[in-house]
């Protein structure tokens, strides 16, 4: 099995390269601390951790496209975070700025994530 | 206490937004990572959390600099990661791209980071 993390960030908002990362690394973090909650996706954490955790990141132009495909990756069952900023520096508060899903199967996310462009 | 990680990225490598994104959340969840096989650090984990996870993302000059911070921190006893790009876009395999430290307490962390700027 090959597994990776899809990283979607907004493009919209102009957030620094620091900024991007900060929130990347939230959003995966959540994801893997969501998933050690239950066993068989804390095997798959394992699993993608041995592979050398696989991640892209990519980009969404507003806050309904990002919210569309988590909400799509979420009716498959897939591990999803949303990050929503404290906003104290670049966004105002409660900002929702980028989301993970995965660790999942590098096919099945492809199917909803795989026309989106890389950061 | 007050926690957090410091992800810090090297800036002379010139690597793309996404890219960044994606070392620095691999930094991240490694220091998560190795944090949860150790009861004590797991619960700094866990405080991390509940408080949101602070991260900032700062730069370093050269591969030798990163070095430089990372051993302090490991000497400190703090969690750590360094990461070693793949290489299959940016940047030569096996390519130091970032480290992670922490979480650890803010006060602890800013003697040895706190003079690096803010990507």
């Amino acid at each position: 099995m090959e597994l990776k993390q899809v990283i979607l960030v907004r493009a919209d908002l102009k957030m620094s390269k620091g900024k991007i990362a900060a929130q990347s690394a939230h959003a995966s973090v959540e994801c893997v601390m969501k998933a050690m909650k239950s066993k068989t996706k804390e095997k798959l954490v394992k699993e993608w951790r041995s592979e050398g955790m696989m991640k892209i990141v990519v980009k969404v132009s507003s806050e309904k496209e990002l919210y569309k495909y988590m909400q799509e990756a979420k009716d498959q069952g897939m591990i999803t975070s949303i990050i929503t900023d404290a906003g104290h520096t670049f966004v105002a508060p409660g900002t929702v700025t980028c989301g993970c899903i995965g660790p999942v199967e590098i096919e099945e996310v492809d199917e909803i994530t795989g026309e989106l462009k890389i950061l």
